[in-house]
């Protein structure tokens, strides 16, 4: 029984996978639309891969050197009498982890660079085609990542028990310990993937705003920007292949912290004593199925129809069957009777509670930041009332917004972590937030599905297409920038959770007993850790305002030298955009990715793991509290200059585009960008990377 | 000998009020100039008393309320057979406390509100005469306030140990537990004060300037202003009685949390053990003398002198001749041979060390501040730099100066808590704490000063006195900006300090032997406490934003309904103004105030005394940072925006005052407003009083 279970897990990843194909296949089928359309998709999909590979020559130099030094550090196993070097199968494992994590995001761009201008084209026609256009580009991208994850970690773990199975009682430990290489893979890259894109999607986008829209006074997406295709670069580089391999390792770390712990679970199963480590493989192979069924749900009648809805609906539907799914296996994997780790006892309803604690918790984050970030509801009015008053008010208001969206979802996360222990101790923390990723495939369905309708709107727009157009693309990027914004809620929720699991885990690898708070280095230890994320932040928004002011002189010259780019005469040169905001996100990149990886390194080996463990916990909370108040800050001040395109209402005033307040809340969504598109949401990875 | 080092004690506060009384009578006989002046000046007087009144009622309950629940709560003492009620009395010292924090505020303002005036009329002769006549005023006010609190610690020492004299060897444990008392009585009304005087002074501030400059625009300080007495009163009770009741609350809790552990520390000396409690009240006692001898180096030659300087010299001097004094004490007061402190081993060398540690922190604290808020340096030239691209820029560079300036204070205060507990143990950390506080007369003369001389400006231009005499007080007003920002980091350095050593009093009353993060209730905790700095500052920012608004409505109405305003021939109704001032800023203040008090109670007596750890640690380390980072960034912005009156160079182009890049600068200089001295300098209390 232990053996089809252990080969399911890989082949639920490789169901998600071929479904993956067979969407892959109809996005491709569809109409791109004309020739003009298609020449402006290839800029953007040319400039998206030329990013791609001027990162991967840069992370494969980085790959291949902290390899040798992994295999370097490694341990030496003796398997009947044969030296094995775990070191070497860990530098594998790493390698894996990095390939898997860069091809993750691969994927999604891919796919994403060609759906974007057949939802265009699909919005010449009607709504619902455009939505089932850009959502299954979207799903695309959800399969891939969770399919690789899950085929990566149950092939690999078959793999490893079989190359240790002469360890006798220590094989399953070793092969788990050996797994963290593929986890540490994954989440170097995603570091780099989500800083890196996340500097150029700004970078772009900041430069392509400052000249186009203040100094020339041209629109958004204008054909004769030259930073315009560099923008829409952006997007896909930042918000689709940076945010895949950051759920890629996000939901690789979440599930492997999970097994960690659960090899050290006391249970009397029909599996070996292996059910603890098998089931979040399980649980999440599941949800990769579930969210599958998910997204049939996500369809509109005609154009009047809610879309935000539908992908609610969807949403919801993947959640409530994967938890009915996770009763019936955990009563079907775990035994009746007590459960013990670390002498503290729970049954297999505790397991399940756990569960739905997790999945409760994943609802409420993303409840809670949709309200503090959609339109129409209180702080985005708030903020848009702020801004009559002038750009400083607007600032305060937003920030203020940011600093109070962090109250509720730490109390639900204090709440989660309480409750979830108290179901199944450290191993119901750690299985409530590999409950709470098991639908990451739909989640990121739903968050790709934004940029491929942002990109969408830039291509209707750049084509000079009919109005209708763009307004049914402006339709899908509105609900676009929520779930973006629900969508890092979850994935700083999931780190949070993962986080204690992580902290237990390292406790029982360094062998200490406790980490004491009031010991005078370890509270050294907590200061030091929780300024990082101050100045990891303030590193991710300098380097977006050097890159954006590299992108301004850039334009600036074309408009001066180029004659004749005005008048539509003569065509800017995009690609030289392209060219300085990958460059400068490639350089840009380096110092707070560096940070993140050696710190840790060099505190642990100077000051020992209590002091390092003090860092840990800085660095988590004042991470996730960080990241919640620039996510939530960013997206309440672009919503809420959002609201001014269809007009608002101030003191019974309405103000339009372009009035004076609306000028203030640009300032405000100008300050939100890198806060919720560079800093914010990397402070997950960074999180769980430490 | 005992009894006269214990007698001595309480002389050195009166030593300080003496001089304090001195120097007092010297500001009262200076030249109060014209009539108009003194009417002005009156209106100042009048609405800084107002605001005073109206806090002083509502604390008043509070305070009688707190010290019923106190009374309540505490524990009955049997001696020689009799009943002794602790709960009274440390009731009693509770309000003692609250009443000795009021009236240091009380002094300081009352100082500041007639040196003001003299000031302005010293300028009218040279900048020398100005100088002292401003920086006496703060004398005062820094005299008084560590006076009282020396002459209140020591005094209600003597008399708490003779009133549990019968305790036998828990006499000295049961004074200072009473002691506490005295300390919580004085945090309460800090918190209170400074939370509710930085509401004023920037409700006061940023309304006068939202319609005064930018929409009747005529200048800063103009007397047709209405909101224009509110904002100078403000200085008064924000910058001086909010200050001076912070501080005061700051250099009890120190010397106490050192007094504290120094009741625990095993040590052979002369002084029936007494030594390591006495030493941290003597050294701070010394240190008032010593800053009396720092303030005659506090002077200048001509009007071409840098005021800086001598400030810089007077400080400098005052801790060199304490730290000189600390090492004969010690040497004199500990014994030679081992001290211990719950198993950690020192000498009296070590002691010394430690107080070395804590002066060198206090340092590099005020050095590091300056540094990143000071006009002419790289930080404050990089804000005006990124001026020039728009307000949002401007907002991005001053967000991202202050999240940078938390890296060398942490990496700092880490090295001091480190090195402090090296030289000798948790007490060498507490008595570090000290040892930086022990110049608090100096440090908050340096400080006080500055809005002394802001006053003087303000009265001046409503004046209309020639324009070398404003000159000569935007000279000091220039400087006093500076010596603010160094004055908070200084505060929060000494909270961090501070912080440890009440964990470890607190660990020691709690009966507990660890507060251990990885545990998941004091995870949860962490978070919930980190999250709390967040939500206080909101508060705090929306206070600020909220009563701003009141006053831009009432500026409105009377430039709207009293004709003759703008031409001089109608005065305004300032009182209005101040009235709004006083009951926004007393509203406002409960809700943040309520937060800090309460919660910590919630927590304790629900999740019990671990959990309360975490949420204290979390609240310590988030609020340091926050501190930090708002304080240092408003700084900033407010000295890049100041750097535009003289003029600042922005790619070889010249900038000045209503041009766009200087219009961008007070954006930031708004934003930065409630930043710097509402939520920013809020948080240090906060921590200590949690």
């Amino acid at each position: 029984m232990i053996q089809s279970v252990m080969y399911a897990i890989p082949l639920l990843g490789v169901v998600g996978l071929i479904v993956m194909a067979i969407k892959s296949a109809w996005v491709n089928k569809q109409d791109a639309g004309d020739k003009n359309m298609q020449e402006l998709a290839g800029y953007i999909a040319d400039g998206a891969m030329a990013f791609l590979k001027a990162e991967w020559k840069v992370l494969s130099i980085f790959v291949v050197f902290a390899a040798a030094l992994l295999a370097y550090s490694g341990t030496i196993h003796e398997v009947n009498g044969k030296e094995i070097h775990g070191s070497w199968i860990i530098s594998i494992a790493f390698i894996i982890g990095a390939v898997f994590s860069a091809t993750a995001g691969y994927i999604g761009m891919k796919v994403a660079t060609k759906a974007n201008v057949r939802t265009t084209q699909a919005a010449r026609t009607s709504l619902k085609q455009a939505l089932k256009v850009s959502f299954t580009g979207g799903t695309v991208m959800g399969l891939g990542v969770a399919g690789l994850a899950i085929l990566g970690l149950g092939g690999l773990f078959i793999v490893f028990l079989n190359i240790f199975a002469g360890l006798g009682t220590n094989t399953v430990k070793t092969a788990i310990e050996v797994l963290t290489g593929f986890s540490l893979g994954a989440e170097s890259i995603a570091l780099f993937a989500r800083v890196g894109g996340g500097i150029y999607t700004k970078a772009a986008d900041v430069g392509a705003d400052l000249v186009g829209k203040v100094e020339a006074g041209i629109p958004e997406d204008d054909v004769r920007n030259p930073a315009t295709i560099a923008d829409n670069v952006g997007d896909n580089v930042g918000d689709v292949a940076g945010m895949g391999a950051d759920l890629f390792g996000s939901y690789v770390a979440t599930i492997l912290a999970t097994m960690v712990l659960g090899q050290e679970v006391v249970v009397a199963d029909n599996f070996g004593g292996m059910s603890p480590i098998l089931l979040p493989m399980v649980i999440c192979g599941l949800g990769i199925l579930f969210s599958i069924v998910g997204t049939w749900f996500v369809t509109i009648k005609d154009d009047k129809s809610n879309v935000q809805n539908a992908l609610n609906l969807g949403n919801w539907a993947s959640m409530a069957l994967t938890v009915i799914a996770s009763y019936f296996i955990v009563n079907w994997m775990l035994p009746e009777g007590i459960i013990s780790l670390r002498g503290v006892e729970f049954t297999k309803n505790g397991v399940f509670g756990a569960i739905l604690v997790g999945t409760a918790v994943g609802a409420i984050m993303s409840i809670v930041t949709e309200y503090y970030t959609a339109m129409g509801k209180a702080p985005v009015l708030s903020i848009i009332k702020q801004s009559a008053t002038g750009h400083a008010t607007n600032i305060i208001g937003g920030l203020s917004v940011g600093m109070k969206s962090t109250v509720i979802p730490i109390l639900t996360l204090a709440a989660g972590i309480m409750g979830s222990y108290y179901c199944a101790g450290l191993y119901g923390v750690a299985i409530a937030a590999a409950g709470m990723m098991a639908t990451t495939a739909m989640q990121l369905a739903i968050d790709a599905f934004g940029p491929i309708a942002d990109n969408a709107g830039g291509i209707a727009e750049m084509s000079q297409l009919p109005p209708e157009v763009r307004e049914r693309t402006d339709n899908l990027d509105a609900v676009g920038n929520t779930t973006a914004a629900t969508g890092k809620g979850f994935a700083i929720a999931s780190a949070a959770l993962t986080s204690l699991a992580l902290f237990a885990a390292f406790v029982g690898i360094a062998g200490i007993d406790a980490i004491n708070i009031y010991k005078a280095n370890v509270l050294a230890g907590l200061f030091v850790g929780a300024m990082i994320p101050f100045i990891f932040s303030a590193l991710c928004i300098q380097a977006v305002g050097k890159a954006a002011m590299d992108m301004v002189q850039e334009v600036r010259r074309q408009f001066r030298e180029i004659p004749g780019i005005m008048e539509y005469k003569a065509k800017p040169e995009y690609e030289k955009c392209v060219a300085i905001s990958t460059e400068a996100s490639i350089r840009e990149m380096m110092l707070p990715g560096a940070i993140a990886l050696i710190t840790p390194i060099i505190v642990g080996f100077t000051f020992g793991p209590e002091v390092l463990g003090g860092l840990l916990a800085g660095v988590t909370v004042s991470g996730v509290l960080m990241g919640i108040f620039q996510s939530n800050a960013g997206g309440a001040w672009d919503n809420a200059k959002k609201s001014f395109e269809k007009g608002v209402e101030i003191n019974g005033e309405m103000f339009y585009k372009k009035s004076e307040p609306h000028k203030a809340s640009v300032t405000g969504d100008t300050v939100g960008d890198p806060f919720k598109d560079t800093s914010g949401p990397s402070m997950n990875i960074f999180i769980k990377l430490m």
